[in-house]
């Protein structure tokens, strides 16, 4: 999509297998869905009047960050320094390392930044402050940094209107010879927040507090170059980010069952499901079995507290259609008990053993945290259009 | 610890660390307590007069699995045909493959017997009796296969007084060119068996389900050579394994906070832990913010329904010793919240930016799969003795 000439990408595979020829469980990508949730996002931040710089802690493949990612500088969010050793080896030489930093972790940072990626880092403490102006000044490496901002008291963040241990931050950072670029922001509260109302809220809330806090500090001559928002709700919801420079978003490439549960996208939206196998029935239980657990759909039950849950996953048939309240009501480390939602009157459909289904999942970031590629398919055709490698560990 | 001569193993890293010099967050395994963990499950299958045949779906390393298991044909039992394969490469060549096989994978099993490997297929019908009796004889291989039995309706098996089923299965397998072996079950209910009495219960039931399902299939001309029963809690319940051949078990190596908060085990015999380092306060809260999240502690919650709720962990010290009442109260992709567990008194340790914690993980399969590689340590001096890879995914 776009232009990658700066971008080293790495592909897993030929095309062209049939699903039938996979090995189960392992992860589909319906490439018409994905192509489209892209392509929002990009025009939502083009039509906001800012730049996108998407988290590639969802797909995790240099292949799809080069496709997430715009503009000639490819800027991206980063959740490791193995995300970061990785794609800035692949020329993505404009990043945020988006969690507090650990002081052990500054002489990888160093390493980095000297090898040209301009890594920014995100910090919320004098303590930290004073570690990477430390290391800034043994390294002579002046190593750009962020201040955490807390939006919504979900974890992390110097409260937005704390102008005292902001500009401490600020001033540490400056003083002792690091760059300071300015503020972030994440509405971790937001995959939370049911419906567009409350997401939109949540955006104002984001906006608000990156903004507040970049005006505290540039009024004490600390200007911020950098002011960064975003959740996939909150980018979807927000109708106004004035004073913001950024938005950084996620999960929207896949959307999940959590997505859908919270209205920021729908079913139809989901372009991540496992693929897997039927290998046996519990007929009196109403249970099919399939070789799918939580090994590969994670172990994580985003839906549990929403209004419909999902269990480990919705059922759909191999070409991605879900059947009628047909979820993984439980998971084992490989085995998944598939079943009628409690509570439902639709019928359990006639599945074999040997044929395939496809699961959505609750969270794509997790699910897709268990495999190493990703096989693309377009739509219910049935052949893999391309395969992706994608990493995991540290 | 065994003889491994026939075994080629895999090692990661060299030796000698110090914690401070691994990146956060990784795996830490306790050196002692794992070696007493192995020795105290070989004594038990040696007392019970029983073969061990551990499940290497735990490790997924072939170090340990020459550790694991015992005897000249260090016997095992596997999860995926990954592991089957990467086993059978190492020359651990007497494998259960312990998930119902999928008429799909046939072709690899047969690649691997043809290899050398006496791999063992499990199934429950007389369709899957039939696909395998099929690939026999298309792939001129008796392929070895046990019938599954359900002990206590946790998700697969044939019911073991059902011998229209058992007799149909083993007769299809016979008759069609197959190599019946024998019966297997698994009391996947004992996971939430309270207490030691209930356990024993469960041992019982699994041991007499797989004892029923053995006669009478002997006593229509099908013998059972192998009788496998096998989970960790009724391997260290179980009192008399008359009739049966061997023992299954995985978790036991590590351990972790379900068993020890179903009385499995104590807090004290769990031999694996996530190393993370503390990257920030919100103090009016109460919360240390660390670099472990469910990406290192995977988002298995399975104390949430045990009488101590311990979060996504129980947090200690970086020698290993837990702090009283502290917990991983929540978990984003790479951040954990840990806190005071709600309702106690204990006071918050003062934790500096940059500390080092190990967080003990709910289930242990789940929390190692997240990881490449563990880093043994002896006890709290410190020091890396071993690093050990592992592999995941499919």
């Amino acid at each position: 999509m776009t232009a990658t000439s700066a971008i080293a990408i790495e592909v897993a595979e030929p095309q062209g297998e049939s699903l039938e020829a996979l090995e189960t469980p392992c992860l589909i990508v319906d490439g018409p869905i994905y192509d489209r949730n892209v392509a929002r996002m990009k025009d939502r931040a083009k039509a906001l009047g800012v730049m996108l710089r998407p988290h590639l802690k969802t797909t995790k493949s240099t292949e799809l960050a080069a496709e997430l990612t715009v503009g000639p500088d490819h800027a991206a969010t980063v959740s490791t320094l193995k995300e970061a050793r990785i794609f800035a080896g692949a020329g993505f030489n404009d990043l945020i390392y988006a969690v507090g930093i650990a002081p052990g972790k500054l002489p990888d940072v160093i390493e980095l930044i000297r090898g040209g990626c301009d890594l920014k880092l995100v910090l919320d403490s004098v303590a930290q402050a004073e570690e990477v102006a430390a290391a800034s000044r043994a390294g002579n490496v002046a190593i750009p940094a962020l201040i955490e901002i807390d939006c919504d008291g979900h974890r992390s963040g110097v409260a937005p209107g704390d102008a005292e241990t902001l500009l401490a931050i600020a001033r540490t950072l400056c003083d002792g010879g690091a760059d300071f670029r300015g503020v972030l922001t994440h509405a971790g509260e937001s995959y939370a927040a049911l419906g567009k109302d409350a997401q939109r809220r949540a955006a104002e809330e984001e906006r608000d507090a990156v903004v507040i806090a970049a005006a505290l500090l540039a009024d004490a001559d600390f200007p911020c170059r950098i002011v960064s928002v975003g959740s996939t709700p909150t980018s979807l919801a927000a109708t106004d980010l004035t004073g913001v420079t950024e938005l950084r978003a996620g999960v929207y490439s896949f959307f999940d069952l959590v997505m859908a549960g919270i209205g920021a996208c729908t079913i139809d939206d989901i372009a991540l499901s496992v693929l897997s196998t039927v290998i046996g029935h519990q007929k009196d239980k109403g249970w099919i079995l399939i070789d799918a657990g939580w090994m590969a759909m994670s172990r994580d039950r985003g839906t549990s507290k929403l209004p419909v849950d999902q269990g480990y996953g919705l059922v759909c048939d191999a070409e991605g259609r879900p059947y009628e309240d047909l979820v993984l009501i439980s998971a084992n480390q490989e085995h998944g008990v598939v079943a009628i939602r409690p509570g439902s009157a639709a019928a359990l459909p006639e599945l074999e053993i040997g044929d395939l289904v496809r699961i959505l999942p609750n969270h794509a970031c997790s699910t897709a945290a268990q495999h190493d590629r990703y096989h693309f398919v377009d739509g219910g055709d049935g052949q893999v259009t391309r395969t992706v490698s994608r990493f995991m560990g540290w």
